[in-house]
């Protein structure tokens, strides 16, 4: 379950929240005109996280890993999310209030009601016995399921206490018409998968046809969320950040899996969930040796999951994989294991890592009846009958007139059974009727040729599995937001935000102990050293006291500071380096700054160093 | 115009297009289901040179100029889009053919049918005489001028010849519906733009109230195309990169315009279009000197953009500013460039340079009532006259119950002119009627009372101006790709793109001269040293010759390549550079290789001081 039962947290959400909103990390979407559920705008300060966090996103997969980054069209035909079965089966079930016509998800208000019973003493004990057995069952529950729930306990508009419908399907994808006809269905994709999957064959070919190889891409999907809730969590439009492994469905093992074996990782598996049992602490290797987890590759992934995560700012505490129930499980995986962060909304799923097996390749191929197949050597070289039906173009043509091309092509495409059984069937009454575009025509001897010889192959084709990790960029922000929090020890109202430097918006501060006018050369010449190294800074001259500027830039996540007082204006130019969570200082001379702040950004050294090789600072905040 | 005849060019295209297509920059979409028109997926190559461009731009403009980066939604609720004007105004004229329904834009098909009879001898004289005339005004044809230049000229479908519709109004913008209850209709934004004046309140805030500033964003928007063709041109999905400069409408005055006043530029004013004139060179600073340029934001904006283009590989020669004429200017300009790229498809406007005025914050808060202003200091004080209307709660409350909220409302709102007039009516009759929520109300003398004093402000509102430089960044992509596509000379067949490294895919390839294992180590040692180093690269050690794989990567546009030989193997470890568009190469310790890399990449060193410092190396091709 994706929103368990929020367990009561003591973090203060709305504090959190005030700040992000008031520095403009994020907030809602078309405020000015009443704004949209489900919609985020991000701010500056979140545009620029964003775009660190997806900056080493690529370099701890794609760039790492190799992997072919693709960026494909977000508009998509029907045909294709046919195939992927999103259009059948992409839905969730709704009821609507009888009077208002107010919309609300039926297993959403379901578990709402649920939880409001088991708090009102009223309910009778063994109603919540009842209720309690029930719980967990919800996210597998089929319409009819709901529909006898919402009857049995006679539940009702949350809001209005009215009447409700019985539930309805409802499709999650957005559609539109392309083209000026209007005859053009198409959708906003739900998710980045299918446009690396239908480019299959160009990436295989770009790969100079060897397997294994990944895909990924980074972009934006929609979902039209029936009553979005929750904020950053669930939404109607949302970055994903998605990896399609292909690898050979006979050999899943990974060569680069001996690298993570040793992770120790917390995973919850199906069996534990269904024996009420916690999560369990193990290394991955064992994991993947007890068959807990199903393959390397899957495995491997989860542990580059986890690296990463922690690498950009999660709390490794409040990080766990949880293996989906059978019942849970997409239409399209066959294993699947979720990362899931801890926030104040209970246990949220951020990424997936799914084992889609050849499901979305298999569809597509069904559907374009392009072979969508990667090649391997046999063994050894095999021998094949080949049974092939060859149509007699003259003798067709003169019988079928217009239609002789479709014939032509049907029976060129029988498989070796069916030209055996047409075979048979022509030698036995000379002719056989076949179907094509609706109509049947009458083949005679005369019109094909059956052709048996053998071939010797050196190859075999086959359609690969696919390992998929799947990250919901928005929820992991999130959790990163929460996770790092924080109140000054002693002083409530000095909130700040201790992301890790490789994410935060900006990698220091450049402040003049004040505004005197001798100050700007240096901080002017400091500023361009620190753009000519590509660092992200900010110079705030405004007119407060320092420790204000301080608390400031702790608001926005800047991890280190740099304040040119007037000491620095001495020879040799030396400034004050500050670190945003312990707030130490350091003297340094402003020409080693650039190259200090850059290594500890790029986490090539670390704090401590800095405090062991420069002299401790005190007290400047007083000193103006 | 955007797409001006094509001048007979001996551009290869098909040639281009195929390199394109077989490295796989960029390709059509759902080509196994068909293809989608306008609709295009960037593989690896075209990514990877996306990804590097708009990290380019990012650091051209958004860092230099320190502004705003926002990331809005897409999908936009209808008011949003009927109040910025595009619900009524963002379209083109189709016609259909009558009887297959095939649609096309009445302007292409103007143009095109004009062209075809421009160029048919049977084509009596006068009459070409009369279309030399109308073809530069079809761009302002209004839907009637349209329909009597298709009737006069018996204008037909140019596949069929079947008759056409007269024009018909067509919103190039996706529909679509938010919400499970299909009553809150939106689009798919049509430009960025939008996202960013939305939030004017929020950045101004973030900007601590301060003008001038840019918000910015990066960004997909969508564009319903009628018949989309030329390629990545003209699509239906594209990524935008846009600013929005905000400034005092009375001082549109630059800081750093003195920076860039001595760029030499390639004007097309309006004048010499409508005169039959070329375009003149011209420095911006004597364009904006001139009044040929409106005023100094927009020209150093245009001068940015034209350092930003050329630093990413635009060929300056091919590269204009076309001012638009008022009859082509969108329906929220008041003065606009567009920097115009030189293709086989004619001059193609790649970045829009507009001054849009107050148009747009105007016209949100008057749909919207919130306003959208800046403050600045007045240079004295002011004192102002201030008459109010101060509804009286009790008498109202009684009178009118449940309306009295709204009617107090209204009272408190009046303006000082309506308030006067108010008190006329009550001093005159005694009684007044106001309308509110469609009912009139009698207003009585004790129902409100009316004050007046003098109030002292220090500060004036205004509605900021807004200089908007657009970035198409698919157009700007496809001219990069004709402006850098080369043919080796004396081989036709070895096709290359001399693409500037700042935008390459990869940065340098790592040749082991053959498969030899003796050169593994060596060159997992230098990947990793590169990686380290942040500089993207690839190792290619399959089996081709080294002549062949360098004229691999040529394809693939790396700029620089290393190769690992036999006497790489001793110590000091030495390898080969190479230039891709020189061929030359030099010897260099592998040590220091990935330091020349990325201080070469980074434009921090030049090739011929590479070519001074390291001793020249030749013929390794053939050394094997």
């Amino acid at each position: 379950k994706e929103l368990e039962l929020a367990p009561k947290d003591d973090f203060d959400r709305l504090k959190m929240e005030d700040l992000l909103k008031q520095r403009f990390f994020y907030d809602q979407a078309f405020a000015i005109y009443g704004g949209i559920n489900g919609l985020y705008d991000f701010g500056p300060m979140g545009c620029a996280m964003k775009a660190n966090l997806l900056q080493a996103w690529r370099k701890h997969f794609v760039l790492e890993e190799q992997m072919l980054e693709v960026c494909t069209a977000m508009l998509t035909p029907e045909p294709v999310l046919r195939a992927s079965g999103h259009v059948e089966r992409f839905q969730d079930y709704m009821v609507k209030d009888l009077k208002t016509g107010d919309c609300y998800r039926a297993d959403h208000l379901i578990e709402a009601t649920f939880e409001k019973m088991l708090d009102d003493k009223k309910t009778a004990d063994e109603t919540k016995e009842a209720i309690r057995a029930l719980l967990p069952t919800i996210d597998g529950m089929s319409k009819d399921d709901m529909g006898r729930t919402l009857r049995e306990y006679n539940m009702k508009s949350p809001i209005t206490g009215n009447d409700l419908t019985d539930p309805i399907d409802f499709n999650l994808m957005f559609a539109t018409s392309i083209g000026p006809t209007g005859q053009l269905k198409g959708f906003l994709r739900p998710e980045t998968a299918q446009g690396i999957f239908v480019n299959f064959k160009r990436l295989l070919e770009f790969n100079q046809g060897k397997l294994p190889f990944a895909g990924a891409q980074i972009g934006d999907s929609f979902r039209n969320e029936i009553s979005p809730r929750s904020g950053l969590i669930r939404v109607r439009e949302f970055t994903m950040a998605e990896i399609e492994h292909f690898c050979d469905p006979t050999d899943k093992s990974h060569a680069k899996f001996p690298k993570v074996a040793d992770i120790l990782m917390t995973l919850y598996s199906g069996c534990n969930q269904m024996d009420g049992k916690p999560p369990e602490k193990v290394t991955i290797g064992e994991a993947v040796k007890s068959k807990l987890v199903a393959n390397e590759t899957l495995g491997y992934f989860m542990a580059r999951i986890q690296l990463f995560l922690i690498k950009v700012g999660v709390d490794p505490s409040k990080l766990r994989f949880r293996q989906h129930l059978s019942n849970e499980m997409a239409h399209y995986a066959c294993d699947c294991w979720d990362a899931e962060l801890k926030t104040s909304y209970g246990w949220i799923e951020c990424v997936g890592c799914a084992d889609r097996s050849c499901y979305d390749l298999t569809q597509h191929t069904k559907s374009t009846g392009v072979k969508l197949v990667a090649e391997k050597p046999l063994p050894a070289p095999r021998t094949l009958d080949i049974v092939e039906c060859v149509p007699q173009k003259g003798p067709l043509g003169k019988s079928f007139r217009q239609n002789a091309k479709a014939i032509t092509e049907h029976l060129s495409k029988l498989s070796s059974e069916e030209v055996n059984s047409v075979e048979q069937a022509l030698n036995e009454t000379g002719s056989v009727n076949v179907d094509v575009n609706g109509s049947s025509f009458a083949i005679t001897k005369d019109m094909v040729q059956v052709k048996r010889y053998q071939k010797t192959v050196h190859v075999e084709e086959f359609v690969p599995s696919v390992i998929e990790p799947s990250f919901g960029i928005g929820r992991v922000m999130y959790s990163i937001f929460e996770h790092n929090f924080k109140v000054r020890e002693g002083d409530e109202q000095r909130t700040y935000l201790a992301l890790p430097p490789v994410i935060s918006p900006f990698k220091c501060s450049v402040l003049p102990l004040s505004q005197n006018a001798d100050f700007v050369p240096l901080v002017q010449k400091l500023s361009a050293a620190l753009t000519d190294m590509d660092i992200s800074h900010k110079v705030d001259n405004s007119s407060g006291s320092i420790g204000r500027r301080y608390a400031r830039t702790d608001q926005i996540a800047i991890p280190y500071g740099i304040t040119v007082d007037f000491d620095s204006l001495k020879e040799p130019n030396t400034a004050t380096l500050r670190e945003r969570d312990s707030m130490k200082q350091v003297r340094a001379p402003v020409s080693e700054l650039p190259e200090i702040i850059k290594s500890l950004a790029d986490g090539k050294r670390t704090w401590e160093e800095v405090l062991n090789n420069y002299p401790i600072f005190e007290q400047q905040e007083a000193s103006k």
